[in-house]
């Protein structure tokens, strides 16, 4: 493969603005953003985006490739799911380091590190999951921060007695995020009330996958994703909520802001592409293929609610969950709702998903797009203008996108592993044509060519710019004061004694 | 003292209207309502009560009587506080009975009514307080519904290590509530919180009474408020959220009605009187005497926020909270806010501080007057018509309301043994000339003769209507169903194999 | 008929409680009511209300009986509208006399008296619209405040050119409301955007019913609902809103209040019972047969939505805006949407579809049920305790209400004059087995048996108390205050000069 | 003066991220940004910023400059207007032309730019107003965007009788601005009210500035800008809310965003900086030096509230109306709040403003602060990336920024012509050590030296992409259509002839 591409004709669409330009990309890199590049080395390969967008690759805040989890592991593996993502036009994932409780995070991250590095095909990241406390904890935190390029810490508010912090443990968490620059991050439901709640629904015979979400419904997510920015903002601590999936949590998130609280949220591609009347399905295999944590929501209004806070700046960045299992899997809870492994998939279709129920539909413009898929997402986790941005210096991370093309998504057709896909047959604008993943071609006219092993790991320093600016001025101006007070003199009463 | 009164020429206010009438009192209940009423038995005291309203006695939902409480014990006892309870025109109070963890909850309640039974000077009933959690606790709750005429339970979310409940404590509690027809009451903060957000202030070198709000700012109430809102709506339970202080938690109230939630909100004097400006005081216990939990609020539109919403109904009853220290006892905490007891006065001055903010400053007719300050109490309590309404057949528990004339409040000259008053200098409109408690003119003409131990426990029933009728309808109306479907029958994977 | 009733052996429902008692009514009135009434005249009919509710009948404080409107006249007049409210449990309907723009108020009031007053078989009143504005307009709403018994004007912020008030003319009339201690209403539409709405349709060539709604969505009530309590709130006058058909107009009443305006809303039958997805139902009938304004909204979970607003007292009372027009009149639109005539049915259905979705339901208690139903309406249109309450010397209008029979609500078998029902095919929980008027038994276990022009005109004395006793107190405490200055000394421009 | 100019060593601030870079310019433009220049010409200026922050110059996107008001002129022309906007770091303003009822529009924009073109130190661009409705208005505004350079047009829904549109042809405006692809603005107060509650308040006997305030209340604009908000999205056309001053606005804007309008917000130098407690200042001259249309609101909470949303994206662009008049012309309403000149400075002082309240104070960091003092003007008002941005190719239009130095602002110092400040006395970080017009250095380390005349006119092109890219692409999407149906073929009424 040639190191050295030439984009030619296409209108260059970054967060900022949209303009006519060629892009050339050399060893890996944007070297030239100009119109009519011409002053091109012979053995440059030429690709025609005449009528296309040409925009930064996109960056999948959220996966769970090969995730062990209850016995299973999901089936899109680090090949298959990165694989998958570039055919769908995204160029970069962050993924999460999951310890089991009580197990070093560093031998954690070292694990998932040889897991990854020997099947990605794009570039990648961690962030790493903080499940349970201690000084060690603390430490080892701080090691993966200044060793190991990690800036971003998940907490599980659920999964209780698997992953999950008490609110006290949650708060040290988030200090210890502050102290160390990094982003914390929170799965925002009350994981009692989902233990109290399945047990209900058990009781009521309701095994099947509607149960689900009945025991764990939308205000069970509202109310933790409430608690977690009240936690972080009495942390002082930068909050950043992973899969919104509800109106409420949603609601939570832009409160917190506009009361001036630093917190980010991500809705996901299945939040904004689809909904929970699938699990009312009444079959059984569709209704566990959308089984996830937090639930997909009943209320079919959801997706056009969180997309119009996407477009207009309450909401962030999308990423996927992606984590997926077969029939054969999901199989497990058959006759019992908790035990259908959670996850669905997600990492190839969400830049179609949200360009189809986004920009086709009218809500956001191709800026906006690309600010959600890819730069927000770069800036927040500081890997800005690496990722994110068409600009000169940055990664030769690009997706030459056609926005009035059309396909129709497909478990037929896909390119994960998974044999289910909670968007079959949804008929989508906006198709990637040319995926660039560190200069090479992953995707070639439509046709998928990657190299296994070939993505990078992205190390990602703390004190993000967006993230830590103003929130540590903010400490700094607005530090409690004492009251000055002539010391009290009075009689002070003797315990033990009755007051008089 | 005759036990015969008529109380002749006044205008009755009721929650539902007012009406010129006389009343007619014998053996301390009200006989008669009538206009002119003059065949009474000659012995018969007669009131003038012309050209004042004649109103149900008050219901003070929430004190804390000669609470022991950090090694001292609150200075307004049984006696001095139900004495000043009918000196501002209240005449019934609930107090609580509060064990220490892993006491039994009926030996503290025998406890309690020793304490009580030979002081009340009025009639008093008590809430329970569910401080820890066992199945002992859960079989002494429904004794002391069923035998002990306790109708209502108070978790508290604060206090960490010594009352405070964890989420699925409080779940399980709201549960065995909800069993029993009782209405589930919550202390809202977040313990967790308070304990670190003390910590730091006192790193800050902030050991004030301002660092008492500091670190338990007013989200940490609306947080919680939230949390035991949605706690309560998956346990399918009625809420009464004590002592609401901030617009945060009254807000969380509000949101919880209307989107169905059985909720009630209890503004306090002191939330609706005064403000939390006063923790900045210089004077150390002036600042030390407004200490209570959750404190009052800086932000100084707060009482009034509050009192249009208990205009309009979004918020219901009212208590004080009262809980009394002196000087002396204040400065346990002179150098550490964490030591100052908690507690504040309000008992007396509920009745006036709420006719001068609501009534004579235009945001309520004396009609919801009547409401907040008696009636509604007395429905959700379930004490309903025998209190809270001038009607045939009620107990004799009358106020006398003077809503022109004025008093000046202060601790010179308030009939509470505390040594402060947190509304001093307060002009009131509004002033009780009688108050009959019992049949028994308590408060004559203004000068106060009360009878010790005359007061009566009022035991009270479980399955209030205003409570209980709407969501157990809802239980039944809309049960979960399971979704009917075929059964899955494909392969199902074996554990310990690898997935395909 | 006997003039002598006692109803026996049922559950009194007040809105302020239950209670097993028997009524004794003579002579139109209540005269007792007392648990195991025996002693009564031998002549007196007993009626077993045995299991059974004994509830005050409904108010319907919105119907447009024999409307004349756009070249015909709605089919239900006040023979056939009236004795419809009777079979459903309604016994008192308040209508409105609607003056074309110049007409004399007063020669418009009498008209309507003519038509209602020999064809009434139950109670009703008459709010006034104020369709146009002159010092002509306010003298005479100060006569029929002082001479006719009307205490409620109406103002449309719609029907442009036809009946719509600008704002400045809102203003003056809701003045001369606040001055005369009547209750200003207003149909909360914004007039001008549904003219302009409604052309765009027409010429996007959608001329069917779902053009009604398209052509004045949701947001165009809510807009004018918060215009309208702004400037009722600028006038220091109370408002009432007429027909809530949204979420968005139900929120700008719950902020209102929330904000201590003095502010009613009423949903009606329609907007509690069904949605306007029937505006897009295949048959044109069908479908126009819903056009009603403001229309029904689409989304489904708007019913609901109102529902939890009314049983939490965020709204209050219920209409039915009962203006029925029968296909062939509809039909005079059949080919552009703005020539059906607007009106739906529901003087018959209300009770039940009331109790059905909200009792049945589990939203509301019988007391809640009877208080929107009855009490709220006759409190604020100042006939409480006349109407609105079963108790001694209230007029006997009562229904003996069968909570738990259902029957099917039809076209077929309703008894209104209208070919059409709104409600077609719905199961209602809740059927009035008895229904008293003025003390004549008009459903007699099921069978109506009314007399024409029976009914009275209930005239209403302006100041209600639950309406104008806060906002009058308001006005004297709060006046606003000049700012005590020295007068500014300094120099003066000249005009035509420039500044220096 | 050199025409070409190196800014070394500084910190580069875009509205996506700060860099080090140096910054080259030549003939008026950015030539060149990157670290350590060398290659200059030799007459090359070089500027030292080392420690400095090298910032796009503002953009002040609402001035009156020279406005003849109510028979008198704003003493800031476009001379001493632009030279202090220089002093304070504002490199362009957006003025308008605001024609008298009736007045053509084209001719007064001739004439506006008759006054600023020979007077204008700094680059501008012009909204133009419309003040009343005509076809020739209409087409007027298309000669405006076409040939003139005009993308924004401000409609007045306050000034009745002077400015003030009604509804309708507010919506006319609207469906021309989107036409024309142009921007929609408007000042949001109910003009009919003001007019109202101004002659309450002089019956009332309040004349002073305090009046000027209780006569138009929040809730006054916050009425008018969701009837704006409603309009525009009727009419499918983007919307500006100019001068944003109070919560319940900022929460219209919000709310309307959030629901998907197209719609942004504008808070101003004033309503950030300060507060309407001033109206109630003893010193008749200090209050009136306040008074503006829409005035600051009393709730001190206010500014904050506004920088809240501003930081978050809420709202998105500030501007200043500036429009000052000296002591002398206030004085003109010394009896009569309703003759007091409306307008406050603010073009010199906006960035310290925003700077302090905002970036200091830990709000926002630099980056925001650079968007929403410049970029995001650029963008919405088409000038993007020409202004808005340190980009080769981008005008010099350059501040650099001392973030750490403070300076205090006084009317005896600012660069202003009006006598008044009503910033006077504020401290605030933030200072403006070079600022760069054109390639000019009009501030030079801290010396104002400006050149008359030397400004251009900026013209703007129609259909900015973040304005007008989703709006286009929904009414696309989202075509109403009509409900496919069998036609009516039942009986119609004839008119004239009773229904049957």
């Amino acid at each position: 493969m040639a190191n050295r591409l030439l984009i030619k004709g296409g209108t260059v669409v970054n967060e900022d603005r949209k303009f006519r330009s060629d892009v050339f990309c050399e060893d890996g890199l944007i070297k030239k953003v100009a119109p009519d590049i011409t002053d091109v080395p012979p053995d440059t390969r030429v690709i025609d985006a005449s009528g296309k967008l040409v925009m930064p690759g996109g960056i999948d805040t959220h996966t769970h490739m090969q995730l062990p989890f209850m016995g299973t592991v999901a089936v899109d593996d680090f090949y298959h799911g990165t694989r998958a993502a570039l055919a769908g036009g995204t160029t970069m994932i962050i993924d999460f380091v999951i310890p089991p409780k009580n197990e070093s995070l560093l031998q954690a991250y070292d694990r998932w590190r040889g897991w990854a590095d020997e099947k990605v095909c794009c570039d990648y990241s961690f962030h790493v999951a903080v499940t349970w406390w201690s000084p060690q904890v603390a430490k080892e935190m701080e090691v993966l921060c200044q060793e190991k390029g990690v800036n971003s810490f998940k907490m599980f508010m659920a999964y209780k007695d698997v992953f999950m912090l008490r609110d006290d443990e949650m708060y040290y968490a988030f200090k210890q995020c502050k102290k160390l620059g990094a982003l914390a991050q929170v799965h925002a439901e009350n994981g009692d009330l989902i233990v109290e709640g399945s047990k209900k629904m058990l009781e009521l015979g309701i095994t099947g996958p509607e149960g689900h979400e009945m025991c764990r419904p939308e205000e069970v997510e509202g109310e933790a994703t409430a608690r977690a920015i009240t936690i972080a903002n009495q942390a002082s601590c930068p909050l950043y909520v992973v899969h919104v999936m509800s109106k409420s949590a949603a609601n939570a998130v832009t409160q917190g802001r506009q009361r001036g609280c630093v917190v980010f949220g991500e809705p996901i591609a299945a939040s904004l592409g689809t909904d929970g009347t699938n699990y009312w399905h009444t079959c059984w295999r569709h209704a566990a293929g959308h089984v996830m944590g937090p639930p997909l929501r009943p209320d079919p209004s959801t997706p056009g609610f969180l997309m119009d806070l996407l477009a207009c700046g309450a909401l962030h960045c999308t990423g996927t969950d992606n984590c997926t299992f077969n029939a054969n899997q999901k199989a497990m809870g058959k006759d019992d709702f908790r035990k259908i492994p959670n996850g669905v998939n997600g990492v190839e279709d969400r830049m179609s998903v949200v360009w189809e129920k986004g920009v086709a539909n009218g809500k956001m413009d191709a800026c906006r797009f690309v600010a959600v898929t890819s730069t927000v997402a770069a800036k927040i986790f500081n890997i800005y203008p690496r990722k994110g941005v068409i600009a000169e210096g940055s990664d030769a991370d690009i997706v030459v996108w056609d926005g009035e093309a059309t396909r129709v998504i497909s478990a037929k057709t896909h390119h994960q592993a998974v044999d289910f896909n909670i968007f079959e047959g949804m008929c989508c604008h906006g198709v990637p044509v040319y995926v660039v993943t560190g200069g090479r071609v992953a995707v070639d006219n439509g046709q998928v060519n990657v190299v296994k092993g070939s993505g990078r790991y992205i190390p990602r320093t703390c004190y993000s710019d967006i993230v830590y600016s103003a929130i540590t001025q903010r400490d700094k101006a607005n530090q409690p004061q004492p009251v000055p007070r002539e010391p009290y003199d009075g009689p002070v009463i003797q315990l033990g004694k009755p007051s008089s």
